[in-house]
């Protein structure tokens, strides 16, 4: 089944304390389609400018993703410009142009409507609700956020929370939502907001998915040693995480987003071993499936010899 | 088997919060051998002064902890207050008196020195290291640390590393002990320094245990709403490790230490629902069991139906 996905999508110039690189292909739909493509097809909304290289367009279709719901605006493309402090664990943004996104309203193609699972990837939430709105009762929707919605259009993104099925936040983000210091209770708290699962994200420390009651899985990080480029890692999270329940699963429980969490968890350590796409470039299928083994080896509390 | 566990016996002054109490049974080795009494016989090396409770003797003799190797000694018994942050997640120390500690000597009587189990549970590595040098090559010895010994001792500390078979440290020991700020490279650091094993614990996220080449296990901590006094919780995390080992297992492999560390995980979770040994000392191993059980099950990548 096609998993519907809207984001920015954006072109970065990222620097490491070892690296710089501009012109990257970037923005929180870019990664999320490109993780959620390697589980099912996806169809794309977003919006570039003239900037945007035609070579991107082709390596879509490819992957099976559909673009029908792209467009493509006189202007520039949205570009971000971040720069990571020494230890890759914070970030400062040097320089955003909205360019052609500050006027992005998604418009659906008729065929998109239908979609049965949705991607509501990091953008504005009312530019979010928007795609909502135009949708016809889709089975599962997954929606991403950042802590600037959270401090700047609250009201927008509460309202959003309660056609939610799956929010996904970092645990900073699920303190600041919440004001409680104690994830658990944060998570537990977030649900009563409107989503009926949440997934907070913890980096190195791996991920939290909460569910109804007791419903809780907790799984580390894929431990890597060399991480090069950050940028993405979340969406790409997201990205595997809703393209697996759209690729896999018919009606979600609660033992379909455990793994969908897991996948989403080894998208995101392949993301980050090298700059913009790159490495989800040329990932492929085995190569995921065997880190998801050697990851769930890494996490059984008892190995049968 | 029995396990010699050896550590400081403190009386405590905590204040959290919500609530402040005094004169409470405090101290690494307080905490780490009630935890191990679950799984194996203790033998408990340490010093008290006149004012230690009576009662607390008979409480240790009735969970087969062996007190022949705990010295009284005239004048006060080691005291602690600290006080932690509105979160619990900090703490300061108000005040110290090292009384009786302070020419604390530890000497094995000679059941002890055929230990094949030992816990040097937090305190002075040269201590640590004059138990070890009373005994017969133990087979597996356990060590705790913290970050006053990386910083005031470290040449002893790197003398004792060489005799340890696992070492437990906190993520900020970790990092500080080979300015990584990466886990996965901090672990593996560490091991060079001679522990076979290394177990970082990471309070909130769980804990990480590194082996030989690429075994690894990384497990979240048992969700927990509510936390009274975290004082303890890594010294009852030592003791679950090394008693489990000690009750359990003739040669230690690495699917065992996976085991230890969820028993000691549990154990701590239990430890911080309440002040001082309380939670500890009505603790059943029924309880034990089911929370291990649940705990798994919250951390399965696949549950079959």
């Amino acid at each position: 089944m096609s998993v519907l996905v809207v984001g920015s999508i954006a072109l970065d110039t990222v620097k490491t304390p070892v690296e710089e690189h501009s012109d990257l292909i970037g923005g929180s739909a870019s990664y999320a389609a490109l993780s959620a493509s390697f589980f099912s097809p996806v169809r794309l909304v977003g919006v570039v400018g003239e900037d945007f290289p035609e070579s991107e367009f082709e390596f879509w279709k490819e992957r099976k993703i559909d673009i029908d719901g792209l467009q493509r605006a006189n202007g520039k493309t949205f570009r971000w410009s971040g720069e990571y402090s020494w230890d890759l664990n914070t970030r400062q943004t040097r320089s955003i142009a909205l360019n052609v996104f500050k006027h992005f309203e998604p418009v659906l193609p008729k065929a998109y409507r239908q979609s049965d699972f949705v991607l509501l990837a990091n953008i504005a939430p009312s530019l979010q609700a928007h795609v909502l709105d135009q949708m016809e009762r889709p089975r599962f929707v997954v929606a991403d956020t950042m802590d600037l919605w959270i401090e700047t259009t609250r009201s927008d993104l509460d309202a959003l929370l309660r056609r939610v099925d799956l929010l996904i936040l970092n645990e900073s983000e699920a303190r600041e939502m919440t004001k409680e210091t104690s994830l658990i209770k944060a998570g537990r708290r977030i649900r009563k907001f409107g989503p009926r699962y949440v997934a907070i994200k913890k980096g190195e420390h791996g991920a939290l998915l909460f569910g109804e009651g007791d419903q809780f899985f907790s799984c580390g990080a894929y431990p890597l040693e060399d991480i090069h480029d950050p940028t993405g890692a979340g969406d790409t999270f997201a990205g595997g995480m809703a393209g697996y329940l759209a690729g896999t699963v018919k009606k979600v429980h609660f033992n379909d987003l455990r793994k969908a969490m897991i996948y989403g968890s080894v998208l995101a350590s392949f993301c980050v071993e090298a700059f913009s796409l790159a490495r989800l470039r040329d990932l492929t299928m085995d190569e995921i499936a065997k880190r998801y083994e050697t990851f769930k080896l890494m996490s059984q509390f008892e190995i049968i010899d």
